[in-house]
Formats: C-alpha cells, sequence, structure tokens
C-alpha cells in the first residue's frame, strides 16, 4: 500500500490520510480560530513508591465531552470550520490529539478515525477497510518507535461509554510513551526470568499451553491463535497471538498483516453477538521494540470488557484498583465457550 | 475496650458484635434457611505473563445487588430473618460475607458495617463510634494475621454506586489474602532496593519528604500525616501515614489508635465537602506483616475518588487498565490546596 498524505491543522497539528485504492483525499484549509498550542502539556512524574511513571495532565479537564452528533468533531468537515478533519470526505485519518496526555518531549497522542461514518464500528467495516485500519497503526508504529523521545508505541481502542468515552464516532487512539509503561516492564521482567531459567520465550511458552489445552481457544488460524488467558482478569478478556514471534506489528508480513486483520474483526464481532447490545471493550496492542529490554517482548492484543452480564457491569473497586489483586466472577473456560460458539 | 461477643449464622458463618461502653449485644437466632456453604468458592490461578495472583470466583454471579432499604441484609433484623444481623440493634458488626472471593485456604472475606443506621456515612460517625471501628479493624487484623492461610489483611471501604457499590449501608470490607497481593509486593519491591541502597526506609523517607515540601499537606497532628502524594494517580489521592513507622494497626498505641480514628474520619469529612453530593471514593489500609518480605513495609491509607469534577468521573480506560499507565488530569498541589482549605 502507498503511503498517507499529510495534511496541517490550523494550530499545527499534523493530520494523515490513509485512503482505499483509488480514493484521492481532498483536504481544504483548516479555517478554525484554534488557540496555540501548549508545546508542553502534561509532567512526568515518578512515583517511587511503586517505581512507576505517572502522567499528570491538568490542561485536559475541558477537553471535548460528549458533543452531539451534528458538531461530531471526528465526521468530515467539508467547510473547514467544524471538524478535525477539513474534508469532505476520508476512508482512515490520524492526526495529534487537541488536548494531549503526552506532546513535546513527553511523547506523542494521536486519534485515528476508523471510518467517516459516525456511527458504527471496527467489527462493522468492510475487510479492505479494517485492513486499511491495520495498515494505518503499521505506519504509526514504524514512524513513532523511530523517534528518539518515544519509549513504546501503544495502539488502542476504548470503546463504549460505559468506559468513559466521550465522542462516538468509531475511533481509537495511539499514544507513544516515553517510558516503558507499567504493566509492559512487569510482563518483559516475568519474560527475562523465563529466558534465563529456562531458554525459552514466555510468551511463545503460553501460547503453546493454550493451543495444547484447547479449552480456551476462541479462534485459530494458519496465522493467529485467539484465546481467554488462563488468568483472565477481565469478565470478557482474550489475547490475540500471531503464531510467528515478532515484536511489533511492522515486522509482520502481508499475509500475517491481511490475517491479523480478518481475526481481529472477527473477534470483535463475536464481543458485540455476547449480548443484545454492543459490548464496551478496551483493545489493547501491545508493542515492543526489538532490542534491549525489550526484546523478549511478543506481540499481541488484548481485548478486554467490563461487562460481566446483560445487565451488570465489573467495577474495579479497592481490591483490584488499591491492591492489583483482580476478582473474576466467571470462569476463563465458560468464556471462552460462549465466544467460541457465536 | 474488651473483645466482641461472637454468634454464628444459620449456615455457619462467624457474627462478631463490637460494642460501645454499657451497651450489651443481644442476638437472636439466624431463621433463615440458607443454603450450605461451599467451602472452596474460589480458585487462585497465576498469571505467568506478568507474576500476578488472579481469583477466580465464579459462584459470585448472583451476590445481592441493590436490595430496597427495607430489604437491606445489613440492617439489624430482630426477627432473625430478614438481615445478616439477627439482633434488634447493634454498634459495629463483622461477619463473613455471604457470598465471598476468598474463603478456606484460599483466605477469607468478612463484611464490616460501621453503623446500624442504614443512611449516613462513615465521615457522619461520631467519634466514640468512629473508634469503635478502628478497634473492630484492630481486632481481625490480629486475629487474620494469626492464620495461617493468610498472607496479608486488607480492610477497605468501597463507598459510592460509581465505583460499583451494590450495598448503601455503611460498611466496609475485609480480606484475607492468600498471597501478597501485585501493588503490595511492587512497593515492597521498592522499599527493599531502597534500603539496599541507602540504609533507610522509603516510606519513612516519602513521608519526611512530603512534610519538609510541604505543598501537598492536607492535615497534620503530632501522631499523624496526610499528604497528597507527589505522583497521584487519581482525581482525589490522600494517603494518611504515622509519623511513627509501625507495620499495621496492631502496632500502634492507644493514643494513637485514637487520633487515627478522629483524622480518618476529618480526611472522608473533606472529601464530602468537596462538591455538593457525597464523595464516591476507596479507602484502603496497606498493612504488612512485621517479618521476612514485609518487613519493610509502613501502615498507611490510601483514599482514592474516581470523581474528577462535579459532573465528570475518571474512567480507568486501555492506558490505566492495559499498560497500568495513569493520566491524571489535575495537579496534588491543587488538589491538596482544595482539601487543605475545607
Amino acid at each position: 500500500m502507498s503511503g498517507p498524505s499529510r495534511w496541517t491543522l490550523a494550530d499545527g497539528r499534523e493530520l494523515l490520510f490513509f485512503s482505499l485504492p483509488g480514493h484521492i483525499p481532498a483536504p481544504v484549509a483548516d479555517l478554525r480560530p484554534l488557540p496555540p498550542r501548549d508545546p508542553e502539556p502534561s509532567e512526568l512524574r515518578f512515583d517511587r513508591a511503586t517505581g512507576q511513571w505517572v502522567i499528570i495532565a491538568a490542561q485536559r479537564q475541558d477537553r471535548t465531552y460528549k458533543p452531539p452528533a451534528e458538531a461530531c468533531p471526528l465526521c468530515p468537515g467539508p467547510t473547514g470550520r467544524s471538524s478535525e478533519v477539513p474534508a469532505a470526505d476520508y476512508d482512515v485519518v490520524v492526526f495529534e490529539n487537541r488536548f494531549p496526555s503526552l506532546a513535546g518531549d513527553n511523547g506523542r497522542c494521536e486519534v485515528i478515525c476508523f471510518s467517516p461514518d459516525h456511527t458504527g464500528s471496527f467489527a462493522e467495516l468492510p475487510a479492505e477497510h479494517a485492513r486499511l485500519v491495520v495498515q494505518a497503526w503499521w505506519h504509526r508504529t514504524a514512524e513513532l518507535l523511530a523517534r528518539k523521545e518515544i519509549e513504546q508505541v501503544f495502539c488502542f481502542e476504548n470503546r463504549g461509554e460505559e468506559i468513559g468515552v466521550t465522542l462516538a464516532h468509531p475511533h481509537g487512539q495511539i499514544y507513544g510513551y516515553p517510558f516503558l509503561t507499567p504493566r509492559t516492564a512487569a510482563m518483559l521482567a516475568q519474560a527475562r526470568e523465563n529466558r534465563i531459567a529456562h531458554g525459552t520465550n514466555l510468551f511463545a511458552d503460553l501460547l503453546a499451553a493454550e493451543v495444547a489445552d484447547g479449552a480456551r481457544i476462541v479462534a485459530r488460524t494458519q496465522l493467529f491463535t485467539a484465546f481467554v488467558p488462563y488468568a483472565a482478569r477481565w469478565p470478557v478478556e482474550v489475547h490475540l497471538y500471531p503464531n510467528r514471534r515478532v515484536h511489533n506489528l511492522t515486522e509482520l508480513t502481508e499475509d500475517e498483516l491481511d490475517d491479523f486483520a480478518e481475526v481481529y474483526r472477527n473477534l470483535l464481532g463475536r464481543f458485540d453477538r455476547l449480548y443484545d447490545a454492543p459490548l464496551p471493550y478496551m483493545a489493547a496492542l501491545h508493542q515492543y521494540r526489538d532490542d534491549g529490554e525489550q526484546a523478549d517482548g511478543y506481540f499481541h492484543v488484548e481485548l478486554m470488557s467490563i461487562r460481566r452480564s446483560a445487565t451488570k457491569l465489573k467495577y474495579l473497586a479497592a481490591s483490584e484498583s488499591a491492591m492489583d489483586a483482580f476478582i473474576a466472577d466467571v470462569t476463563p473456560e465458560s468464556v471462552a465457550a460462549r465466544l467460541r460458539a457465536l
């Protein structure tokens, strides 16, 4: 696929158009009177008590909050006066977040619009459109990993008001963290210990064990495997691994990228068929650099939902929030069986 | 203070009455036709990918969910047919949770009712009543720490429907975990490193630094100090430390226990004056054994709220939930200034 077309928003932010074959982006000037950007909108603080970085982004309290559909900043804006995307149409766009938690030397926050349609979801995208989103993730991962201030590139989607999503338009986000996130660091520490003790890759071992067991497998192709993990923390949780270990999207072959888009979309479709209403979920792409302390990483996606029944949500109360001790209300095997059958 | 009076519920669970001076508990027989208890209601699974234990408690999906006030299982039940507390009145009671996440060899889950009144809150308790709750925590900590299957005793309160509380009656919970929780383990690892590198206690160092700085102090007595931590993760977060290091409640003197009850209640009162409505919060007592890998611990309370403004909540979406990378919307110094002024 060809690279994106680049455009610049009124306050200097970058906007990238990723287009289906034959589609040519036609952006117009962004005429909004946007205030200048804060070059350092956040502060990083290290918590010595836990060894974890915390991002203090005190300028974001007034960010856009549940606008009406006709004022959606993610819909195409042909006038150049109403939207983050000044164009009559687009396929997939990525732009720098107007209210970033991370910017400048502290990293980068981007928004990715999956589709120009205000309604719908990733699961409902046509196959070639889902593949285009994957291509955009691939591109952003490559470009952001090349920046010296960025340690980790995190493509993710929060979907559903139940988890705090304030814009209904189908979209995801891409964070370039300037530090290794705490959960990633914990996983790499486990992988390092496993390599020293057994000489093998921990995540490859876990994947092989899931395949051998079979009770928690949700879907499996020649190239990818999806399963509910043995020690799932969330009421609905699925991990999707390529069968061949890579560190991040940029190491996947074209065939693997094609299959990834298809299996990923398939899993999200199963999520939405679990209940009568669309499932609130978080989708997290765990990506690693291919060297140094990240070399033991294994690219995978973790999909999670807080919905524990048709009418009830799982809340992260004190056991989870204060002690990181998760309590699951369902067995991973029963969740896998339900998802497999859908 | 004298010890509690013990009673037994219809299905064999323990019930303990803690009483104000001059009050004598008068329980009646629990006549409810309760089903027998599941001796092993949960399974512990170790997540090799993160090095963390997860509790799978699949029997709890049907637990009591937002009953009407007249059916509250925590109000006094003089008939012995309607409540978890078969008595016409009580001051503070503790009983084994009917729907435990942990029981038998896997630990223990207890409920603590702060008051017989269905409405109200910890912050509104009379001083001697708050002190009685502290006495109950003290007792449960001593008794549960003496059990060989319990590694960590966690007294906590979840308050507010916004964080998933399903019973409005003022109450807290006490967990006896059979393992060291992940967050506690992370903190102890930091403390161990600090001791080896500097020969000092990490938490004592952090407390001294907060006192010397002063910008984040919320309240301070001769015996206790409350502050918003430098790297606060939550929109409202206060840590309360005794000025003298102890491992858990059982090492505090009577004077310290008195002051603890008073400062703790004072802080929760400030929480409720932040906005027009009571603040949803989590209160977490971090307690440690006095030996082995827990010896570097420093007893303290962490108070947290997800309310980030009068109308908005903080959601733990993908950055927090998938990567443990917290993004705060306010500076710790501004929160401390607000709480100090209340």
